[in-house]
């Protein structure tokens, strides 16, 4: 990523839940059932707007689901063993895993909340892609270039709670880097980089219910600075997850 | 913390970076400053809105400032070496630190960016009650009774770039606990305690320039199940900071 300087922020940022979404099920058009959704919400998408979805419905959507050994709430853990590339520490049932994508959370994404019993969640196998073609597909039947953000669930360490992050993005940059702006005294900026797409994933949760059914938001009035070029490539994978080399924590 | 169950979530919510707050001094009083500039916006504090300010004005307000020795950029080490309980982990100039209040965050806390040189900013003493009293100035000016959320900037392992995380607040719960929820499907959540400041802190981010002289924000329209009764204690120090005994990473 090109490090880009930072314009201007918007005066006012909007989150609008989506509601009215119903249960989505393989095979499911996420891109038809959100417009569908925005018109019985007499709400349109508009240019520089950036839906965020949870991986729950794009895992269900695209079938990352897996079939459960049974009702026994242990029963997932083989599926957290084979979903997971490395353990980076355990306790009790939870394991704290890396995933094939690079991202640190908990039993490697396996989620057997707001599925059917007897099913699991998996993660998405390339939730940068599923972003890409719901921008695509929004693209396509609206005109419209909108940024989409793949959302899920996870811990931290050091303080208590979850917050939601993004594990995948497009037509929204990952990261922005504030690299060689100055500061209001005109004194070099020493933190940088800002993780815009996590910032926008915690901002939409605050009105994506979990257990509301309403998976899907918009974001409304990001910075231009928050925009890739058109030609300009951004992923979670690519620009957010830290390698393993530069990481203190592996 | 009791356990809250959590209520409907907001249609939408509003962000709003509150604009034309000039440079910070010791002894300034925020509640005036912020109401000034809401007035000069034409805007009003609405109860159940919470004001967002960055920890860079509540040190520069309270004092909570260092002279350093020197222009040197490593003048600051000694007083990050003083600031800190506990280094974590050590890579070249960087130390990844706990501070008195429990916070893991690079160097302290201490921050030279954004004050004038050959000044530090360290974290205020107290931002819960830095929080507090700000609420409670506001209240007492307006009569209405908001909530205040102090922010800083924290990296994060396994996770390129920084995001906005609480450090101190009053009126707002920090977490609220979904335990003994159900999903939209009737089957009991797994993922309960959600980090709402967190959330907060890091939406307004994104109208806040840490180069752009924003060092305010209120967001609008949270669900109710964020706001605590009326002698409920919160705190970020108390609810949000993880226990090191129930810490994976210490």
């Amino acid at each position: 990523m090109e490090p880009v300087k930072h314009g201007p922020k918007p005066a006012r940022l909007e989150v609008i839940g989506v509601t009215g979404i119903g249960e989505v099920h393989r095979g499911d058009d996420l891109a038809g059932i959100l417009l569908e959704a925005l018109g019985e919400m007499d709400e349109v998408l508009r240019p520089g707007d950036v839906v965020v979805v949870t991986q729950k419905v794009v895992s269900k959507a695209e079938g990352a689901m897996a079939q459960l050994d049974g009702d026994d709430p242990r029963s997932h853990k083989p599926l957290v063993e084979r979903e997971a590339v490395r353990v980076l520490r355990r306790r009790g049932d939870l394991l704290l895993t890396e995933t094939r994508h690079g991202f640190v959370c908990a039993n490697a994404g396996v989620d057997l909340s707001n599925v059917e019993r007897g099913q699991a969640a998996l993660l998405p196998e390339d939730p940068d892609r599923s972003a890409r073609r719901m921008a695509d597909a929004l693209q396509g039947r609206t005109g419209t270039r909108v940024g989409v953000v793949v959302t899920d669930t996870f811990g931290r360490p050091w303080r208590r709670g979850v917050t939601d992050v993004a594990i995948g993005c497009a037509g929204l940059r990952a990261v922005v880097d504030l690299r060689g702006s100055t500061d209001a005294l005109g004194r070099e900026l020493q933190v940088t980089e800002v993780a815009v797409a996590d910032e926008v994933a915690a901002a939409a949760d605050l009105v994506m219910g979990k257990a509301d059914a309403v998976p899907m938001a918009l974001v409304r009035g990001l910075a231009d600075s928050c925009f890739p070029e058109p030609d300009e490539k951004v992923g979670i994978v690519s620009d957010l997850v830290r390698h393993p080399s530069e990481d203190l924590f592996r």
